[in-house]
């Protein structure tokens, strides 16, 4: 973990490793941030990661639905601690497409990723972890 | 309140007023999505919310600082309970542009709304709320 070398602020830069973990192992909820029909979107969605990819399911007729046939997107999960004014986040930049790789689809519809939204969702997004940064603020 | 009308999903689409609510009294942490130098950038911040406007701080030399010149962003809130698989998020977009209106500066100096990240950052970032949607997945 670096700090950065500007004293006034007090955000510490995670390593990929560091962020990372965080992403894989310290939230199960993220936002993807895409642009659709010029306007940007950001939605909640829950996910899981691997070491170059995350995964999410959707359906049919929603915004993520756009996603899909691939497009650039943004990843970000964080946590806070307000009594603290602490909190970390981290931020990954890829590409989404649909999995249609049948291994993969067929260990994804037996582990435990549903949608929320839409319990019977049958397609599976893949973003690809393309960068990824963390950021942290520790606590005073 | 009102349900999509796909029997296949079990997103409630709210109101304005619903969706405002939330964004000022049931959160105080969001995410605003904006695009820098080409990349899309989700990033947390702790912001305040009135009718019209969304306001959080910021400082030089960050990401963030970029919002200050004026840009289109996205600015989502959400929460979740995940045994229930149940939760809600809303999604604002607006401009964002530093606030130079003294009077408008002098209220939020005199507020709660700090930077975590920065303490001693002196800039403060107005996002107008130009369209709010919002969606809940009741529990089970």
């Amino acid at each position: 973990m670096s700090t950065m070398t500007d004293g006034s602020t007090r955000v510490n830069v995670l390593t990929r490793e560091e962020s990372l973990h965080l992403l894989q192992h310290q939230s199960y909820m993220g936002r993807v941030g895409f642009v659709a029909d010029g306007q940007l979107i950001v939605l909640p969605v829950n996910y899981l990661a691997e070491d170059d990819a995350i995964f999410f399911c959707s359906s049919e007729g929603t915004k993520l639905s756009a996603l899909r046939h691939g497009a650039p997107v943004a990843f970000e999960v964080d946590a806070n601690r307000p009594l603290f004014h602490s909190g970390w986040s981290v931020l990954v930049n890829g590409t989404a497409a649909e999995v249609i790789d049948l291994d993969v689809l067929d260990r994804l519809r037996r582990g435990p990723l549903k949608s929320w939204a839409v319990p019977a969702a049958q397609h599976w997004v893949r973003i690809s972890i393309d960068t990824i940064s963390g950021r942290q603020i520790p606590e005073t």
